[in-house]
């Protein structure tokens, strides 16, 4: 496998990313490209004294900030690693690309240069969402790809993240649920009602509607709903998650005896941040385009990368992107059969 | 004023409320009528050794569970406590109506008892969400009344509430944000972009798109999304928040001494607990319906009973329920001058 990084993406680029890749050499044999400012990665590879032949570059000098439009960032600057990155997939000199820069152009990039795998409506960006009662994290599609969502794209986010925690994450016969107000299939909007329907009808291992009380609580493996409702969950899961963590941290402060309590229990409490740190679990999918692409947290580091590479590799391995257009056609059929 | 207490409604009722309005009687002169089985409510009352004539007993010998058909018990059940009360605000004979029962009978007996305020397209259930900073809650809007909203609706959720927090809970100019996307007035839906420039062109203290994350961070006194959003904000909070302090027990249990510092600092970590609890707002308005009606939590003590009620008098005093007529007849009058 060929796994082409972006050099250029996130807060730590391009050090981490390429100590992350220098690192990730020691685990695995595939060959890793990193394309960004051929002279600044260089200089960042001898600087972690990398002599191997595992780690080519690819020479891309244009930038893509986060505060460029997504569209106007691909069009506008060919030259970036992100476009230049996403082309070598598209031309099969790379597998799996990994980046952490800029999410609304790696989404619209992936989408625009890759395309969409035949019969897939809507890509999705995925987010691994952690289990807060201590169990294995669950992917959340969509976390935030498309802003509305139709009965078959929610059908789509179902069958699309249950493959890929099949096979990437090698989990047998995901559980996949839906967002939902209640959990009677009669409660929600016409389209979650209708997705109800097509989840329950389909080969998944669906297990129905998902209150948002649930969701942290490790409920199912595969988390479905629309990117709006992904993006609400994802935000306020980190709203309310560090405002507990400051309330607790200032009652700690308060007096002498929880002061010296505090310190005690210090130790517990920082180990219980780092929970919620799932760079095990290596990036997140851009699922229904045409090719390999994972995205990493913007503020990775060299580990965050190392994971993503090392976990991200079955990703192209497994052939996921294949696995999907083969069970869309399958749908397609399907749907043909009934409709006759 | 003539409060109407629905005695049936909770999980500690009669108990609870009958004993929430005696106390309530040392502080207001309001007459309160209790309705519920008579026998059973005058019973509690004796308990109480209440001798006084503030409170009345209606009968109501027939009981809405939390199982019932929200429309099958309005309309099987006329002799229910919910049913009563709600009719003798329609016939003028009490002012406020607040029960702590199953809340779809409550919301879908309002609508169709007292029925819409003229103009009003969906009556809203609003919630009270607590600020986790510290500071003052916000009243959410709508908390899943309806699961599907159009623009015009949350233009109404934001008229309706910044007017309820006003005038019961004494707010000058409150802040009304619109949960979306991202704070630009580009993002979101057709329908939130489309309500962004509804609630940006009215006379409100509109502060623009507030995104999930700022939701517990007091961005707003008044917090506008429609009943499906509403619902995953109020209950992913609770997940997320009863997740943590779980992991923080749990963590802090962990060793000897963890355990120590865990005794230290225990009274911070349950008065933070109990900051949580915002009993002290009194119910939540079901905002729209032709008459106040007010919502309080099922697991509501006596504590809590005492305070909806002294605190929800306003809600009938300053003519909340007359001022959102007026207002909507006003936005009638604009949108036909516009339309000239």
């Amino acid at each position: 496998m060929r796994v082409v990084l972006d050099g250029m993406g996130g807060d730590y680029a391009p050090k981490e990313i390429v100590k992350g890749a220098v690192e990730a050499t020691e685990y695995i044999n595939d060959e890793i490209v990193i394309v960004g400012p051929e002279e600044e990665i260089l200089e960042e590879l001898k600087k972690c004294k990398y002599k191997g032949t595992q780690i080519e570059v690819v020479d891309a000098p244009d930038m893509i900030t986060m505060e460029d439009s997504p569209v106007k960032a691909i069009r506008r600057k060919p030259n970036s690693s992100l476009v230049v990155g996403l082309n070598m997939i598209k031309d099969g000199e790379g597998d799996l690309f990994i980046s952490g820069g800029n999410t609304g152009a790696l989404v619209v990039g992936a989408r625009l240069i890759l395309g969409r795998i035949r019969g897939i409506d809507r890509p999705a960006l995925a987010s691994i969402y952690p289990d807060m009662t201590g169990g294995e994290a669950c992917l959340l599609v969509d976390a935030g790809a498309s802003a509305e969502s139709k009965a078959g794209n929610l059908m789509e986010y179902g069958l699309m993240g249950s493959i890929f925690v099949e096979k990437v994450w090698g989990r047998e016969e995901p559980r996949v649920g839906l967002v939902n107000l209640g959990v009677e299939e009669t409660k929600g909007t016409s389209v979650t009602k209708d997705a109800f329907q097509r989840l329950n009808n389909s080969h998944l291992n669906f297990v129905g509607n998902v209150e948002a009380r649930e969701v942290p609580r490790g409920a199912c493996d595969v988390i479905v709903c629309d990117g709006f409702v992904g993006n609400v969950i994802l935000k306020l899961t980190e709203g309310v998650a560090t405002s507990v963590f400051k309330l607790i941290k200032n009652a700690l402060m308060s007096n002498l005896k929880s002061k010296v309590g505090g310190l005690l229990v210090k130790g517990e409490l920082t180990s219980l941040k780092n929970d919620f740190d799932y760079e095990e679990y290596g990036g997140a999918p851009v699922l229904g385009v045409d090719g390999p692409v994972m995205k990493i947290h913007g503020s990775s580091t060299a580990t965050a990368v190392k994971n993503a590479i090392i976990k991200g590799i079955p990703y192209a391995r497994e052939n996921v992107v294949d696995i999907i257009r083969q069970e869309m056609l399958l749908l397609a059929e399907e749907s043909e059969v009934e409709e006759e």
